[in-house]
């Protein structure tokens, strides 16, 4: 089969090795995939990988023990936890110690004709969401992550998302499409713009003087900047969801998270099943963030595409 | 009255003029000061402090509005909040924007014969409690504090405390004290062998290879190496407990925040009621941390002890 292989600059394989079922798991191909920055991030040696990116996608049961999977419209959650222990039993698997991770962890991923991921990760996708809308069920579930560790927040909280990039602008359009009072801070008026387009507020990075400290900032800049403003916006014993993964080291004062006792918090992947039924819902159309699409066949453009500063998001048609 | 003024290097002023008190606060002579990093830290320049420092202290009440607190023994919250805002009134203020705070902003310390500080600040301490451990009510409030943010943490779990330095020493006597599992992990065997005598757990760095990660690390290093540290012993979806500030800028990764979704939450001030309490019942000895004491004449000297390399807790007698 094709895929997307990163080992040195991305280069699409023809004659791929097809991905073995193991018990357990089903074969899916794949219908769309998105690129994420964490791709940018594998594809410059993040976690020394090698092997097939992706972890974006919508895609069609091909194979599966349970009969009732095959054909469905399926997108999936990345974590393939060994499905054993407590964490598996008691929660999603996402910290397994034994888990996979789709196209990031001894995984093969979605940049590819087909792909193999336990059944238990698999969530069926209704068929009037769209294979556009299903494919940003992944981020969208890790945006409204975010609320499992605000669980306090009230209506008249008012969340600020920092970080106008395709992340931010997801987490933003996620948190109000909920019913959150959202602010965003960036640093591009044309972005902001886009924000601002989904009834989102959007302020510039030097326009935040006035703004009152927040009790939940996300920071989604990935950058020891954004980390120190999100400091500064966040209220005494407020909370900052820390969204991105960097690789390598920041340089950064963390004083000011002892003053103000402010909690930062790590986090990853949301759940698939409430993105799904947002997407369903139609709280969230996040069509308005793709900005570019091209077959797997030219995966290896996608990926250079999507390095662009100031790229939104980049699909792969498979 | 005799002060020590920060203001360039440490200097013992003898007419120093007296504090002046404000409707609501009560007049303290000090007893005994302690000397804790903070003191360092601000001799040093941190938050561009001049002044008295000191906010370690027990002493007894000279004037005051209501004629109950005259002549009784007492430390003291060192957060004087305005009083009247929410954080005042419905916390301790410790967060209030308009709050001073003794010995480190805008309020004079506790290195001096006596100190102005609010009347709800005070805490009277009981006979039995004697000055050298009520000196320590307030790193010990602090040590504490620890918990407000693991108020999940069971009798099975064994909480980590990172550096064996004099606020981890006490940070691990307190949680032992009362009634937590707790291991030390620091770099000096010497100060590892002061904590096993209290009965505690300790490994040196190279040591923890073995140890489980925890679902509570207490960072009390104040060093970039020591938070990465804390993020390796750390468990996922667990908590590090910062409990120092440190000037300046540390380059550190912060990636594992993120892959295992940990909160990192900084930590201050505590309880001074349940810090008296704790001493009360005995649950924790600090006396083992006293190394040297000076007389108030010999301040300066104290602080310059106190900056060696490796001292533990330095008191100031007044």
């Amino acid at each position: 089969m094709r895929a997307l292989v990163l080992d040195g600059a991305p280069r699409l394989d023809r004659a791929f090795p097809d991905p073995e079922r193991k018990p357990g798991e089903a074969i899916v191909d794949v219908l769309v995939a998105g690129v994420c920055d964490t791709d940018l991030q594998l594809a410059r040696g993040y976690m020394g990988f090698r092997g097939v990116p992706g972890h974006e996608f919508v895609g069609r049961v091909r194979e599966s023990d349970d009969p009732r999977w095959i054909g469905k419209r399926v997108v999936a959650d990345i974590n393939a936890g060994c499905g054993a222990c407590d964490e598996c039993r008691e929660r999603a698997g996402h910290h397994c110690g034994a888990r996979t991770v789709l196209g990031i962890l001894a995984r093969s991923g979605a940049f590819a004709d087909r792909l193999s991921i336990p059944e238990r990760c698999l969530v069926e996708v209704p068929d009037d969401v769209s294979d556009d809308r299903a494919v940003f069920a992944e981020p969208l579930a890790a945006a409204l992550h975010v609320l499992d560790d605000a669980s306090w927040l009230e209506a008249s909280d008012r969340a600020v998302v920092l970080g106008d990039g395709k992340l931010g602008q997801l987490i933003a359009r996620a948190l109000a499409g909920v019913g959150h009072r959202v602010v965003m801070v960036g640093r591009h008026e044309r972005k902001l713009a886009m924000i601002r387009s989904a009834g989102v507020e959007a302020l510039l990075e030097g326009q935040t003087g006035l703004l009152p400290r927040s009790r939940l900032v996300v920071d989604a800049t990935g950058s020891a900047s954004g980390l120190a403003l999100a400091m500064k916006l966040t209220a005494p014993r407020g909370t900052i969801v820390l969204k991105t993964t960097v690789a390598g080291a920041l340089e950064i004062d963390l004083s000011p998270l002892v003053i103000d006792e402010i909690r930062l918090v790590g986090s990853r992947c949301g759940d698939m099943h409430r993105a799904v039924d947002v997407l369903t819902r139609r709280q969230v159309d996040p069509l308005p963030l793709v900005e570019a699409r091209y077959p797997l066949d030219e995966a290896a453009d996608a990926i250079a595409h999507a390095g662009r500063k100031g790229s939104m998001k980049v699909l792969v048609d498979v």
